[in-house]
């Protein structure tokens, strides 16, 4: 099992992107995003996802060199159009703009239509909170979720994200689907041949199904909530198309053609509602508060939105990250096609 | 069963805060929010309250004139303090100040403390919407919900709320809390003598309860999500501490002392991105699109958020509210405390 530098990946990733036209500073900026996903355990978001973007920008669909325009402006907002770009290099620079609006006035908003693929949104809204603000994002992209008694993929996985700045304990980062679970999970367990737990998707008739397999033959995911509560993430999924798909100038998930990602992004300075510093030891105080809570039969700690990721990233940064051999194998075939010399690369991977 | 046109609860209700020192406005409004919780199916945030916040202001907690005071403001944000008044009565005002910030400057951010019990977020966010804005609000509150892997009362069921305004459909207004349920549904399977689904509560060992009696025997609600992905309602109803909480600078759930609510508010003109007749008409048709799903077994037709609101609300109307005989007898009993001549309303109530 090939297990890799996190510093290997995004050179290999990087050589790859500019020898099909990405400037380098971009093809460095989607690299260092796919690859950090990698290291949080998130690989439905990683380095699999070089062999996604290539094809796309063969197809002549994602333009690694496209051009970035600001549609309309306020003082406290922006709306972008990607003109297809990486979703990376549009949505980094849409949170920066927001940083920099709300720094100067307190809260903005703004959102991006017209990109390819974003990765994780954990990536943007963490911006934000290191520069001592609040970070929000929310997401849509192709459909894969049933609204709530029904049975046709007609909203996406929705992920919401906010990220909080702390003081002595770790970032708080929430980034998750308002489904019952990402697409990715499912797409694991096709992969390793295993069941998903009830409640997580339906077939192509409606009916309640543990086989990964059902998904892809028409199947739907469900709402966050399941069949008891599943109008709660219903509708959060559905405030997310419209935030995402709509106010975005994006798609909605349904509506034909969707590709990549609608963007909402909104930042907060903390500071002009309360001092930073008092902010800090408030949620600082709230989170040890959480984790000290008596534990239920089974769980042997409470974890903090962003912990797990903070703690693989800690063993994956130590022993090197597992990419799967036919994953690799795609990845060093698309790196021959271009002339890399990927040897060093794989000579030094291996040896780790 | 005694049943009662909405004008009449709230003329009782008005007169009944007006004569514990409630200014005639405030007292109207008040009463108007309650009567609105039980003219769309809520009664536990419907007239039961008066007898609460009767109750409230006899211990000398809540103040019906209280001040409210603005501690912070800036162009697009603004933080209030309530002085223990009626949460309403802040509330309004704060969403108010929202609108207008927005208004001028795109997004704005109001945040309130210190003030009593608000009622159903819906009402607030419903304002912005009418003025052709997203309104969203998230609010904290008493502890009930334990952590994901706790048993501790530590967080609130922290409802979050988003309002858009639409053409020809419905207005879309999402109100939900992040735990699998809200306290007021505990409390109205324990008074009518039924169990619960399971995965709503534990008890106060852990261990999984249908038994509304275990809820306050020391038990707690779970976050959205349950067992399988309770992970998820858990980060939601943090991140509604932090915003609602400590953002707000009024206290965390799990902090001593903590009454009434913490409230977030914002708000984003959809002019500012993109047209809002364009808005109007990709809402509509995203909801017409949701509610034409092909159903699952079991379900009639897919509910848009904030539907069933409307639709109880219209039969409430129409055939008037019912108000348990116990409910109904603490309130005239308040009223005849406070000499209000009840009959005439009693009348005109019965002869319904």
């Amino acid at each position: 099992m090939p297990r890799f530098k996190a510093e290997t990946l995004e050179e290999i990733s990087e050589k790859i992107f500019i020898s099909y036209g990405a400037p380098a500073e971009r093809a460095r900026l989607v690299s260092k995003f796919l690859v950090k996903a990698n290291l949080c355990g998130h690989d439905s978001h990683g380095v699999i996802r070089v062999i996604q973007y290539v094809k796309a920008i063969e197809e002549g669909y994602l333009k690694p060199d496209a051009k970035i325009d600001i549609i309309r402006e306020t003082e406290t907002s922006a709306l972008l159009r990607g003109n297809r770009g990486f979703g990376q290099v549009v949505a980094k620079r849409a949170m920066e703009l927001a940083i920099e609006k709300a720094r100067k006035k307190t809260v903005s908003v703004v959102c991006a239509f017209d990109l390819y693929h974003m990765g994780r949104l954990a990536d943007y809204t963490m911006l934000a909170a290191e520069n001592d603000m609040i970070g929000i994002s929310m997401v849509n992209s192709a459909p894969s979720v049933a609204p709530y008694g029904g049975i046709e993929r007609l909203l996406s996985t929705a992920p919401i994200s906010y990220a909080f700045p702390t003081g002595k304990e770790n970032m708080f980062v929430l980034d998750i689907s308002t489904s019952m679970c990402a697409e990715g999970k499912v797409r694991v367990s096709l992969h390793k041949g295993e069941k998903l737990p009830e409640g997580f998707i339906i077939d192509k008739n409606g009916n309640p199904s543990t086989n990964p397999k059902d998904f892809y033959e028409g199947g739907t995911i469900l709402p966050l909530g399941g069949d008891l509560v599943g109008y709660k993430g219903f509708g959060l999924g559905l405030t997310v198309e419209v935030m995402a798909g709509i106010l975005s100038n994006d798609k909605c998930a349904y509506e034909a053609g969707k590709k990549g990602n609608g963007v909402f992004f909104e930042v907060i300075n903390i500071n002009d509602f309360i001092p930073i510093e008092r902010f800090r030891k408030r949620i600082d105080a709230l989170i040890r508060r959480i984790k000290s809570s008596k534990l239920r039969a089974g769980f042997k700690e409470i974890l903090i939105p962003g912990e797990p990721e903070i703690r693989r990233e800690r063993v994956n940064r130590e022993k090197g990250i597992y990419i799967p051999e036919r994953t690799w194998n795609e990845i060093v075939e698309i790196a021959k096609r271009k002339n890399i010399d990927i040897n060093a690369f794989i000579d030094e991977a291996l040896s780790k």
